[in-house]
């Protein structure tokens, strides 16, 4: 729909912002709040968030002198608006479509995204980076950090915090504190800032917004003791943050210019170390289905401006979330070892599910990576089958506790690992192209790939069973294939593969949900006249040795495929290969992974295309091994490629 | 030197000090000290930590009905009086020698160690999950968590404290403020435990230790309000504790048995939630030239326990440390860009000689690794040259900082990763075997390893001119191979190796300092007839294809050889042969790696010869993949080995 928006028309860069009057700055934020609803309505995206920050977006760009003034968005995915004011707004119905505007904040994109995110709770490190640099280079511009109070509960925040506090380095946080990240808050501090905006403070600075204001700068950083207790006692509470060196003011109404701009002009103007400002908002503001809705439109589908109703995307099959959560609960019915961990994930695992059927079995720990895996480690060490559901991106957050208290102790934590692989719409920084490495590497692990969804429920079965050391599972984002779905897991032989279909020449070796486009690359290459076998590995690790070996030896070509990086799957299957000699007598072996390159976002299947991992891309592979022209059928000579040189064992 | 027990004599199992009166336990703490310090000084190890907690030891373990009460040490160097009072005395002068005792709570060690540690900050989390745990279990064990203060800086800390808050399940952290942990204290978390202390509350309760204690149980967690108030105001200071959901009690003097016994006690007996009891220890306490020097010995080689002068280990070489710090001292003479940051370890990585020359361009941020790595992105986004030094097996809890961080947006921070491979007497938890494969699976990152001290120069000063995306140079642990050194470092071609020694039919492509032992296997080899080419990679990433493709065409074995798991260099590798074709035509390829398992702690070289990555180990992979019976001397059969097949393309 079309949103008749006369001033912000005017505002292509930010300093159009700086030359408006305080009542334009609000009519700005009205036309900006209508123009985001429009935008994501067209695009789908997180909504919610961004609806939150439009007056303090407006506010921020109004006083601070971006981009010299280093603006950081924790997270980023509430930066549409920012993107809208800061010569974005043409492009702004590309995002997060392929070749289109991020969802999140990104260098590349402009110069006033100084710093990009997509994970939580980067934003006061970042921060505090550019403001010692700023120091040592003697210039004096502003650092600004705008993060949520869910991320506040990530050690990350809190370590910056520390290190910031002692520093004194002049640096800006904003706690934009909408009490709700993706899932309710959980954690400590929720309920401490909880506090501090119950507390007779918040009423008394709503009640006396204005006037408060505009006596704001006569007793910021007054040196008189009495004006200082004022000041302290007016704004009570944060004595967490002072005690860790922020000066701290708040909470103010984050939805009142009046409040905003006036307390934001004071600390660009006064503020001589670090300073928290704690902004009140409210998730959805101002777009009534989304505050009626109960996550706020945190991420949504396109949708019906009017009616606010989302467009549905018809599924073909079940989500591996959902067959992930379910499965979990149909273990956990038979098994009361069983416990599920989410860090601040609850709906995008499939935990909230486990959650209703098991709730006092059920562990939301907040933004809160690390602790996740060593709490889950803990657990296990009292007999329990804890399993870590979460990303695969953010587990990069735990990984030292893996390795440290999980892998080295042996411990049997059961690591379910979503979003493995390339994720769509999310781009690069929620890719989850590691974990086979990084995790691959330890000892002790055991690592499964799920290649549909009826596997995937056997390999949850699978997990509960190995109660040995440490196992991890992956699969990815979205729908299943389609397929029967099996009443009961049924735990799986460890280390051991599936054949299924058997040929002569050619050896495709899946590692997860690339099976389908191997089998129907098998297909196209039996049109070639080559016959081909296809295995899916499900395990990463341990290999099942015993089929590798029969792979290599009963073909000329051995195609290993993943969605992972190098270092991997394809890794362990050249060391073994190697190491075995099963590489002396001449196989063709090609171990295809993610490209040496972050892929941008744009829908999962066309990644996979552009990074050669689909059918396509196999028998391109394998037509190079076989020194065939792409495109080429096979021929004669290819068909009746000769017999592989017997390994020349000398001595 | 013989030390006088007749008390701890008695001690075999902790129940023995249940049984024993006040004053009993006075002196078994005397006598535990003086046990603990001749046994370091036989030993070596972390003694400073072991003589700040003789009577917390004690206490916890008087008061607490251990094993069946958890007890989890914090990082566990400082667990060598637990482990003397826990059965391991007759074995505690084995500690960390080959064979013996771990330098950490191991669990596989002692059912006293329900949980091991050697990296900072995991006790809360470990021991929230075993609270959880036993809740849900109905049992109704103590968990006792004990965490320095310099541990308190790390974010996985504050996470398990703002979950733990927020959960409510009992559990007792007590808080072992020396503060001091191996650097001198930094962040705002350190100067607001000064306060703390500094305070009246700590002389008050020093004072009226005694009858304090005594009085404890009837107003500690009274329901009435004038009490409870007194109990705060007495117990002034904690609120930061508090409003993350934790009583604080303290700070209580942890030399004083008079003090801990009955707080102990208590808090046993009373506590319902999560309690903080915030304990002030002095590092070093009781052995005067410990007290004496600054580091409060706080690792130590063997020593005389008269005199307190520890044997110096004689060095043939400088160590890889000091050459990095000098190095950097240089580049930063040249180029006032050049920054760095450690975390909490300015001695072990060499940055505190940097310090010393610059010291407003030195930044030790803590124990807060994952805030190190972003803070270093924050600078490098204003154009600095961050340099992050950082222990190899310390990066792992940065990990997500440099995926997301860092090489996403290709920002060229670098990364001197020390204790590269096998450390020795810290074992496995400090081993730094997984870098390569953890850095080596990202897009945009450069990787380096220094192969001798002098190579080490050139690397540093490579990383100062490669500004084109992040960097990481690793190198071992301890002292160089004693070589001429250059005056100043030169920087590399990025991408090139070099080739040490030419042969014709066993090439040696080693990264890092196995290089040593692979010209030592060269000799060998060229004793058994077999010409041997050895080559230095230098570079993990980009590979130097051209002299890889040359080394594959040119000999009928390729051995690779580098201080890693599998996954890293020696995957990249075999990736690159397999992808271009170059194993097609049966060239024998071994990609020599860490074993998949953790090493126990020994002699560097005695790990290494484990693993079998040495020259004898090298020469018998040479030989298995030749075919050769080991330790026999090449045949002419292998000494004529035939040349290796075409590659048979096909179509």
């Amino acid at each position: 729909m079309t949103v008749s928006t006369p001033l912000l028309d005017q505002v292509d860069q930010p300093d159009a912002l700086r030359r408006m009057s305080d009542a334009d700055l609000r009519q700005v934020s009205d036309e900006l709040r209508a123009e985001t609803i429009s935008a994501v309505s067209v695009t789908g995206g997180h909504l919610g968030s961004a609806l939150g920050v439009i007056e303090l977006t407006v506010a921020i760009h109004a006083v601070f002198n971006t981009p010299a003034d280093r603006l950081i968005w924790d997270v980023g995915h509430q930066a549409y608006p920012h993107k809208i004011l800061t010569g974005r707004r043409a492009r702004i119905r590309t995002l997060r479509q392929a070749g289109g505007l991020s969802g999140f904040t990104k260098r590349a994109e402009s110069e006033y995204d100084p710093f990009g995110a997509a994970h939580s709770s980067t934003s006061i490190s970042a921060g505090l980076g550019m403001a010692v640099g700023r120091d040592l280079a003697g210039r004096d511009n502003s650092v600004i950090a705008v993060i949520g109070d869910g991320s506040m509960s990530a050690g990350m925040a809190y370590e910056a915090m520390n290190n910031a506090g002692a520093l004194k380095s002049r640096l800006v946080v904003i706690l934009n504190d909408n009490d709700m990240s993706i899932a309710p808050p959980v954690g400590a501090m929720s309920g401490y800032l909880a506090r501090l905006v119950s507390g007779g403070a918040y009423r008394t600075v709503r009640e006396f917004g204005k006037q408060l204001a505009a006596h704001l700068p006569k007793f910021f950083y007054d040196k008189a003791r009495r004006t200082e207790e004022y000041a302290r006692g007016f704004f009570t509470g944060g004595t967490l943050f002072e005690e860790l060196g922020f000066y701290y003011v708040g909470p103010i109404d984050g939805h009142n210019l009046d409040q905003l701009l006036p307390v934001l002009r004071n600390v660009r103007d006064e503020a001589q170390g670090p300073v928290l400002i704690h902004v009140v908002t409210q998730k959805g503001k101002g777009y009534a289905p989304a505050e009626a809705s109960a996550d706020k439109y945190h991420g949504v589908s396109t949708f019906d401006v009017i009616t606010g109703t989302q467009a549905k995307p018809k599924a073909n099959a079940p989500a591996y979330q959902r067959v992930f959560g379910e499965s979990l609960i149909k273990e956990a019915d038979r098994d009361d070892k069983v416990v599920a961990i989410t860090a601040a994930m609850p709906s995008g695992t499939g935990i909230d599910l486990f959650g209703q059927a098991h709730p006092t079995r059920t562990f939301d720990v907040g933004i809160a990576e690390q602790h996740a895996v060593t709490f889950a480690a803990g657990l296990a060490t009292e007999g329990f089958k804890p399993f870590v559901a979460i990303y695969s991106t953010f587990l990069q957050r735990g990984y030292d506790q893996v390795v440290h208290d999980v892998a080295i102790q042996n411990l049997p934590v059961r690591f379910a690992m979503d979003r493995a692989g390339l994720v769509g719409a999310d781009g690069p920084t929620h890719a989850g192209s590691f974990d086979l490495a990084y995790l691959g590497c330890l000892p002790n692990m055991m690592i499964m790939a799920a290649a549909d969804e009826a596997d995937l429920v056997h390999m949850v079965a699978t997990q509960v069973a190995y109660d040995d050391g440490p196992s991890a599972l992956r699969y990815p984002r979205g729908e299943g294939v389609g397929m029967d779905m099996p009443a009961v897991g049924v735990p799986l032989e460890i280390g051991k593969g599936r054949i299924l279909r058997e040929g002569k020449q050619v050896a495709i070796l899946s590692l997860g949900t690339r099976l389908a486009e191997a089998l129907k690359a098998a297909d196209t290459l039996a049109g070639m006249g080559l016959s081909t076998t296809v295995a899916d590995a499900r395990f990463a690790k341990p290999l099942d040795r015993e089929m590798i070996r029969g792979l290599a030896e009963k073909h000329d070509v051995l195609i290993t495929i993943e969605e992972g990086s190098v270092g991997g799957f394809g890794s362990f299957v050249l060391q073994f290969l190697s190491e075995e000699g099963l590489l002396d007598g001449g196989l063709k072996v090609r171990a295809m992974v993610l490209p040496d390159t972050f892929i941008d976002h744009d829908k999962p299947e066309k990644m996979y295309a552009q990074a050669g991992l689909d059918a396509k891309g196999i028998v391109a592979k394998v037509q190079d091994a076989l020194g065939m022209s792409a495109g080429a059928e096979a021929s004669p000579a290819a068909k009746r490629t000769p017999p592989r040189a017997v390994p020349k064992v000398a001595g």
